[in-house]
């Protein structure tokens, strides 16, 4: 099945857009696993990193329909840690979750086939079922990520407009801006990753901490899915991220990693464990969500 | 020492700036080791990755001053390709050869720092002397590996103008193009990681593909290290490339992999054994270069 039917239909099953980022910081790993930079080699980091994510992953997959891990912070520990980085996408698909894997990877055509092969195949790294690219190098680079992911049944997604404080820089750059020149090649190619929901397969990046511009860039690609990063820590809400879903609450998803993976450091719910705090920031970020997302409770 | 001042002593005693690109394709490699795609596990094509690349260091760290090992052709075998990929970088530098990793990597500002820290620190992968990083996501998201370069005596190459031919579809857009804007930005960054020859460790990625516009971006780029990719097997050649070089014949490098590692499938080379006819390749390019590149040979 096409990725964006496979994730219209885990959103429906969860009743949530909602996914987990996984951003393992060593430093603020539950009380067994923590580990101070400098205090442990890359090999003890990346065992804490295993065992955490194991039970991370059983708690979060009957709730949550999608991880994303980020691979910086397992390439950070090295070999052992791109280890943990293939468990955690194995585990994650035994467990009936979606994964989206946010490399942003982008290169000329013949070494963006080699990451494609590389994420998206299985061969090395358990396939994915998306992921994140960088359309900084233009069509003929994004071009062999387009091909795999229709033969693999992946999806992929764009960066458009980035979450950070200064995606504007080169974003914004040019009349039209350049943001608004990628969402309409990203429309274009979504054609090729149709899905039968209507949406397609071929998404895009759109930060969720700036709301005001999410109506213009769904003018722009009325049919790809929206990854909305920037919810929770970096300071997005739900509230604006209204027009990016569609009245059966499709068309996007919205990921958190240090409000979720880091709720143990929360005052008001250290007193619970890490497990219960976990789930309760889990619980306030689907109810937040629900307010803009008009999916049926799960 | 500074990065830049590193790589103009290490051009200087091997009188080239000719760079080998470390693109491992196991369908091409030599007889011993070569496997057709499906024929072989990662596993057990990282192992050929592995000694192929052992004996082809020794026999490059004499006569080229850096190896840039493209991320994407380790990462296409999962862990075990990332292993051979640790190796390479410890090999080379062990070998005397700087090490350019070629990763084009790029996130926001805390994901970034975690990249920044995978390649340029040493904790899980041997150090690079330096990252490729594709400037999409604006200052902010390029401020950590600024730091840790500084922190490090470390280089970065941006990606500015790459070797494409679509390359032009984004990085041509707007007026003054998008590419002459992030050339300004990398110009002014650059004065953080300035060295002594004069020449800054915050260099430019432009194809060599399009000698054309090499001398517009040198204009932008004074101090500014470039990375001419796309000679031989992409089709540049050394004419057109000699404004990237100073009086001294630095200020710039020239990487290739296809036409130095493929060199033993030349009809012309093929009854030579693969040593002979990888050292003919390079000496072919170092002799090419030398037209352009104003260096006493070595």
């Amino acid at each position: 099945m096409n990725f964006a039917d496979r994730l219209c239909a885990a959103v429906d099953r969860c009743g949530t857009p909602a996914v987990l980022g996984l951003d393992p910081r060593p430093e603020h790993l539950p009380a067994p696993w923590r580990r101070r930079p400098g205090e442990a080699g890359a090999g003890e980091i990346a065992e804490c990193i295993r065992a955490w994510q194991m039970r991370l992953l059983e708690l979060a997959a009957p709730r949550l329909p999608m991880v994303k891990p980020q691979a910086a912070f397992y390439e950070r520990w090295g070999p052992p840690g791109m280890e943990a980085l293939a468990e955690a996408c194995a585990r994650a698909r035994e467990l009936g979750m979606l994964v989206l894997l946010d490399g942003k990877r982008g290169d000329i055509g013949s070494t963006a086939a080699a990451y494609a092969d590389a994420w998206l195949r299985g061969d090395g790294f358990p396939a994915a079922d998306a992921l994140t690219v960088n359309p900084y190098l233009g069509e003929d680079a994004c071009r062999p990520f387009l091909d795999r992911a229709r033969e693999c049944g992946a999806g992929l997604f764009f960066l458009v407009k980035t979450s950070n404080p200064g995606a504007g820089l080169f974003q914004d750059h040019g009349e039209p801006p350049l943001a608004e020149a990628v969402a309409c090649a990203v429309h274009r190619w979504g054609e090729e990753l149709q899905g039968e929901s209507g949406w397609s397969g071929a998404g895009a990046v759109i930060g969720a901490t700036r709301p005001g511009e999410l109506a213009r860039f769904r003018e722009l690609l009325p049919r790809a899915l929206l990854l909305l990063p920037g919810f929770g820590f970096q300071g997005g809400t739900a509230e604006g991220l209204a027009p990016a879903f569609d009245a059966r609450g499709h068309g996007a998803v919205v990921p958190a990693s240090r409000s979720l993976l880091h709720a143990h450091e929360r005052e008001d719910l250290a007193g619970r464990g890490w497990e219960e705090a976990f789930l309760a920031a889990v619980e306030e970020m689907v109810a937040a969500l629900r307010t803009v997302c008009p999916l049926p409770s799960s």
